[in-house]
C-alpha cells in the first residue's frame, strides 16, 4: 500500500504580493519508514505573516525557503505510523514540515503535546503554541513588562495580538489599547478580549488616533505593524519606553524601500529601548508559558478566536487572506476534512 | 567693591541653525553672598551638542533653556570667595550655571574636583567628566559591550567619540570602526586614537563606506549622529547587535522632519536593540568611571584633545564651530584670558 502526501511548494519567489502562481501542488508518494521515523496525518497546518519574509532570497534570522520545496512551517497531527519508541501511533504531535496533509520523518522532529481538556489541536498552532509564546516572550522578556504600565499592541486582534493584550492584561497592566482594520475587529478588541480603548487604523493619522487613546502616554508598544504605527509609539512613549519589535506586516509585500520613523531623536531624548526578537531564539520560555498558559485557562482566564480555512488546496488563498487581514485570531488550515 | 559677570543669554529661539541674533551679552553686578553661598571665577565653560535642543520650546529630558535667561551647562573654575564651610576659597569647582565668567550661588550646586596630577583644569569638562561619563556609560550599561566586539562609532573624533574609541578598546573590543567628517580627524582617529578603520564620511555613501571598513559586520555602534549613520549600521548590524542612541547632530539645526532609517526591519530579523539614553540618568556610574579613567591615565592608556577657544565673548562662535564640526575633542571656551 502506497501513501501519498499532498505537499505545497514554493515556485518562484514573488515579488510584492505573493499570488497563486509562485505556488505549485504536488502530489508525493512517500517511501516506507525507516528505523526512527513516524509518519503523521496532520489535522491543521499553520500560515504565519513571516512566512512571507522567507519567501524572499534575503538575509534573516530564518534560511529563506527554498525554491521548488515544500513550504515549511507549524503543524500538528496525529501519528499514524511509527518505527519509533518514543513517539508512538496515536499520539499527537506537532512539527515543523509545514504545508502538506502527511509528514513523515525522524522521530526527534515531532514534539508529543499534552493536550489540556477541551482545547481543540488548532490551538496548539496558536495561543498555545509559538503564537502565544511571540506574545509572551515580548511582553516580559523584551519589552519587561511592568505592573501598572500603559500598554499599546498593533495588529491587536491578530493571533499574536490577542493574545498579548490578555497576558498584559494578566501580568497587571493598567491600560491596553489596540489597533485593527475593520470597526469590526476594534468591536472585538474591546468586547471580547478585555481592551480598555481600541481604534481603526483606516480611520485617520495613527499618530492622532493613539495620541487619543493615550492621552497620558504609552509605557510599552508591542508592534506587529511597523510604519505609521511605529512612528505614532515613538511620538506616545513616556521616558523609558520600550518597545517589543515582533513584525512589520505594513512592509511584508511592499517592493518600495520604506521610509522609517521621522521621530527617531525621540529614542535618545525619552530614553527609550527599542528591541526586535523572533520566537526561535527565546524557545527556553517555553516551559514558563506552558505553565502559566495552563493556569489561566483553567481559570478560565483566556479567550481566543481563529479562523479556519478547509483543505490543504486552500493553503494559498489562507497565507494570502493572513496577509490581507481577512483573520481574526490565529489563521489555520484544516487538513483533515 | 562690585563683582561684574559677563553672560550669554539666549534671546529667541533659532529656527535652523542658531546666529548670533539669538544670543545677547549682559554684564550683571552681582549682590554680595548669603550665607551657603560661594562665589566662583570661571575658567573654563563647556559647548556641548545637546544644547542646541534645549534652545527649542520642546518636550526632552532636560526642560527648555528660558529666554532671556543665562545659557546654563558645565564650566569649572576657583572659588575666590566663600560663605560654605564645604567649599572653601581656593578650591577647584565644577558647576551647570554655564556661559559667565563669573558664577555664584548656594555651595550644593557646586561640586569640588579631585584633580588628577598633570590634568588640565578643562579636562574635567571633558574626558573626565560628563563627555566622557557619557562615551563609558553608552559602551557598558547601554550597549553591553563585551570583549571580542567590533564596535562602530559615528562622529568618532569629537569628544563623546574620541573616549569611546578608546575605552571601547581598553575594555576588549576586538576592532574599532569609526566615522568622520574630515580627512584630518580620519587620520587622526586611526594615528592618535587606536580605531583600526576608520572613513570620511563625506567620500560616499555612508552604507558603503561601513560595509568596507566592517566586512564581517559590526556587533555595538555609538551614535552620535544619527540619519544615514544609523541606517548604515542597521545594515551592518549581525545578529543581536546593540546601539547606544547618544545624540543625532546631522538633525539637530534641520527645520525639516528627518526620514528615519529605511530598514527598521532588521531590528526585527536580526534581533537588535536600539537604547537611547542621556549621561543625565546614569549619574551613579559616576564613581565607577572616575576610578577606571583614573587607572587609564595613570597608565597613560588615554589620549585627548581639546580646542579651546578664548574668550566668553566667543561662546556663541566656539558653539557654532562645534555644530559644523570645526571641533576635534572636547570644545571648550576659556573664560580665564
Amino acid at each position: 500500500m502506497t501513501t501519498l502526501s499532498t505537499q505545497i511548494q514554493l515556485a518562484s519567489r514573488p515579488v510584492g504580493w505573493p499570488t497563486h502562481d509562485d505556488f505549485r501542488r504536488v502530489v508525493v508518494e512517500l517511501e516506507p519508514l525507516a528505523p526512527g521515523e513516524v509518519r503523521v496525518v496532520n489535522e491543521f497546518i499553520s500560515v504565519d505573516p513571516y512566512m512571507r519574509g522567507r519567501m524572499n532570497d534575503v538575509r534573516s534570522y530564518t534560511p529563506p525557503y527554498a525554491l521548488d520545496a515544500t513550504m515549511t512551517g507549524g503543524a500538528i497531527g496525529r501519528v499514524t505510523e511509527s518505527e519509533s519508541t518514543d513517539v508512538p501511533v496515536g499520539a499527537v504531535v506537532s512539527h515543523q514540515l509545514g504545508w502538506r496533509d502527511v509528514a513523515q520523518g525522524d522521530a526527534s522532529g515531532f514534539r508529543v503535546v499534552p493536550e489540556l481538556p477541551g482545547v481543540p489541536l488548532s490551538a496548539y498552532l496558536g495561543i498555545l503554541g509559538m503564537t502565544g509564546l511571540t506574545a509572551y516572550v515580548g511582553l516580559l522578556e523584551i519589552a519587561h513588562l511592568a505592573e501598572g504600565d500603559t500598554v499599546f499592541i498593533s495588529g491587536a486582534a491578530g493571533a499574536v495580538g490577542t493574545a498579548a493584550g490578555q497576558i498584559a492584561r494578566l501580568r497587571g497592566a493598567s491600560r491596553v489599547i489596540g489597533s485593527a482594520g475593520t470597526d469590526e475587529k476594534v468591536a472585538l478588541l474591546t468586547e471580547k478580549y478585555g481592551y480598555d480603548a481600541a481604534f481603526n487604523y483606516r480611520s485617520g493619522p495613527v499618530r492622532e488616533l493613539l495620541a487619543a487613546a493615550a492621552p497620558d502616554g504609552i509605557d510599552v508598544y508591542f508592534d506587529n505593524v511597523g510604519g505609521d504605527h511605529l512612528e505614532a509609539a515613538l511620538d506616545a512613549f513616556s521616558d523609558g519606553g520600550r518597545a517589543a519589535l515582533c513584525g512589520a506586516i505594513a512592509n511584508y509585500n511592499s517592493d518600495e524601500t520604506p521610509a522609517g520613523p521621522d521621530n527617531m531623536s525621540n529614542i535618545v531624548t525619552r530614553g527609550l529601548t527599542l528591541r526586535g526578537f523572533t520566537v526561535g531564539n527565546y524557545l527556553e520560555h517555553f516551559p514558563a508559558f506552558q505553565h502559566d498558559m495552563a493556569e489561566w485557562f483553567a481559570a478560565g482566564s483566556i479567550v481566543f478566536d481563529e479562523t479556519v480555512v478547509d483543505g490543504i488546496d486552500n493553503s494559498v488563498d489562507a497565507f494570502l487572506g493572513l496577509m490581507r487581514g481577512e483573520n481574526t485570531g490565529k489563521m489555520v488550515v484544516r487538513t483533515a476534512v
